[in-house]
């Protein structure tokens, strides 16, 4: 019987507390600033991907969503791969001479998102980071996810923080090659399992300037930029870690919002300027604001925090104890969105979906939006980092090939 | 026969390329940074007011668009008043023993705008600029429009700049009396008259932040405000200054974009954020962005400037040879403006009015967006000071009240 060199590993999403904007170098991904990230639980978002090496194949192969990827030479998919067969071989073949050496070997590689990849739900980090994970069970690596983040790390930037579960540092190293530019875990899920996550989807009129352009356009343009990267993330990466250790949520919260409005400031500061949130995303942060303001008249302390990647998206962190209000407020201002809403953890009963505001709330603070201006509603928590999951998940069949094409 | 003592003024509108934001000292007006301004024309936009000085008064009072306003003890109008009586006394009482000592008066005060108060179009920066100005001229004051603006400026803080026409700095100064935070005029109009401002007013759902409150909010959270006030707005002054002396519309153009976007960054980069522009006001300026795409691609320079205050109103500068183009540009995405539009330059026969763009441009950067989102359109340039008028302009009828009462 033949054996068959193939693992498939699963990775979540991150969604960044402290952003992740601009790059110094471009080609290596290596950051302009340290990020701070809340991995998500792949119950709800996950990427899948089965990698099999096999000396048959006639070379590197890759399917995205059943749907074949070019593998562009020198492109990050290349460099991904390219790298992990090197560790295989240095970090195990060449130390074990009975070890096989299926680093020669070309590999395929199929990768499913059970979320739509064009939501702006960050997968192409949770895509790269089942990517190396996947290649990293194939080639039985005896690494840490650090090591593995760095590789995840050249596919796309914020891969590397799906590297570990709970809580996640990427630190943007100071050395040229890249080396020390990695994720580090600040604190796993089970410190603080409690943080739950509101994803709001807002419809996108217009296609927005993507990520990779916007933030080198930053770098370029922005003269507020500099202020942040020297002066304000070295402080609110400290402050914010100091924040998740002593599990108190006011602090997270506060930094987490500002530092989600100072990476749209520098967005706005670009010339010509980047908007990425909208009028849908502007009614989100007053409603936030204003449960905010009478939490705060209360107890002193909020009780969730908005951010925005790049895209009009809200991801809302709130106490699982909180919750159910933060969804009730969201139908009380987007009715419609029950019909997009996957109750998960049975906030509501069955027919029961309805809007309503927590006490002392000032319902003026926004307007009351028309059906379609938020188009889902995604509820999920902290989670666990990649896991390699069995055969039976294989989305290779026995011929090497995806089990389903698009 | 009885002297009266009475002077009419009329004072412009000015809208500010480089942006004022933020208070080192609230009750003098003094600001965190210097700021610059180009003087609308008076002919499309103005404030006036006449001051009556007289025995009989029993106290000061001032009526605006008809309406009285209660003249507060301490407050803005007030030290406004009570400073020029001062200038009346020590400049021309105290030195010349035969003037009629009418700073004693108590005085009324009328004033009018002849463009919405409501439209965030600066109506108190005007307001503040005429009412100096007519009781500058009421008291015969032998002193330079500098003089009275740092009277203006503890009105209105940008009331400061509406004492000159043409092209004018204010001084952030650096005493702490203020003696020293004035306006300056860095152009004439006559020195580059050809700069025409189209004013797109933007429908707003929601009631603003107030700028008074909204820029000590900046001043007390955002971590961007400081380095925009010591080392960007200081380059940007400087740089700014040189382009208008030497009619370099490209830089002109690109400092006044940039400074507006970063304005429109820290008030993001509040805690709570502010937002002032709207999803209109952001297809405004993907509308010039465009526009100025095609033209730096045709002849590598700039062809209009967007500019936004605290709301989502545009203010474009643009030089006169273009102003069709972009008038064209605006009927394109916003039709029914049409309606709303008085055309006093005649760019169009009557109608003929329909929008288009431009050879080259890509329609798609902005949506078309429904009737009503640009409410007016308003044309207008680069205009003188303030002017002081006839007594057939007077507001005040013989008997020391409005003429008009609303």
């Amino acid at each position: 019987m033949a054996i068959i060199f193939q693992a498939t590993a699963s990775a979540p999403v991150n969604i960044a507390v402290i952003k992740y904007w601009g790059k110094r170098d471009t080609k290596l991904i290596l950051p302009t600033n340290s990020s701070l990230s809340v991995t998500l639980d792949q119950d709800h978002l996950k990427s899948t991907t089965t990698s099999r090496a096999d000396p048959s194949f006639e070379k590197d192969r890759l399917w995205l969503n059943g749907k074949e990827e070019e593998i562009k030479a020198g492109g990050r998919t290349a460099t991904c791969i390219k790298e992990m067969k090197r560790l295989r071989k240095v970090e195990v073949e060449d130390k074990d001479p009975s070890a096989p050496t299926i680093s020669k070997y070309p590999v395929h590689i199929s990768s499913y998102n059970n979320f739509p990849t064009a939501a702006g739900l960050a997968s192409s980090a949770a895509g790269f980071a089942a990517l190396v994970s996947s290649l990293g069970a194939l080639y039985a690596l005896p690494v840490s996810p650090s090591t593995l983040s760095l590789i995840a790390r050249q596919g796309s930037g914020s891969a590397c923080r799906s590297l570990y579960g709970g809580y996640v540092a990427w630190e943007m190293g100071s050395s040229p090659t890249g080396e020390d530019s990695i994720a580090v875990q600040v604190a796993p899920q089970s410190h603080w399992p409690d943080i739950h996550a509101l994803i709001c989807v807002v419809s996108d009129d217009k296609k927005g300037t993507s990520s990779t352009s916007g933030m080198q356009r930053t770098v370029e343009t922005s003269r507020l930029l500099e202020h942040r990267v020297a002066v304000v993330v070295p402080e609110r990466m400290r402050d914010i870690s100091a924040a998740i250790k002593a599990r108190d949520f006011d602090t997270f919260a506060r930094i987490t919002m500002q530092d989600s409005n100072q990476f749209h400031a520098v967005a706005l500061d670009t010339d010509p300027p980047i908007f990425y949130m909208n009028d849908v995303s502007k009614s989100i942060v007053a409603m936030i604001t204003e449960y905010n303001r009478v939490a705060m008249e209360k107890t002193g302390k909020r009780k969730a925090a908005y951010t925005y990647d790049a895209g009009p998206n809200a991801v809302i962190y709130v106490k699982k104890e909180n919750v159910k209000e933060v969804a009730d407020m969201i139908l009380y201002y987007f009715p419609d969105v029950k019909e997009n809403f996957k109750d998960v953890f049975h906030l509501y009963s069955s027919q029961e979906m309805a809007g309503k505001l927590v006490d002392g709330y000032n319902a003026a603070v926004a307007k009351p939006w028309p059906k379609g201006a938020v188009k889902g509603l995604i509820h999920t928590k902290v989670g666990d980092g990649p896991r390699v999951l069995g055969d039976e998940e294989s989305l290779l069949g026995p011929d090497g090939f995806p089990k389903t094409l698009a």
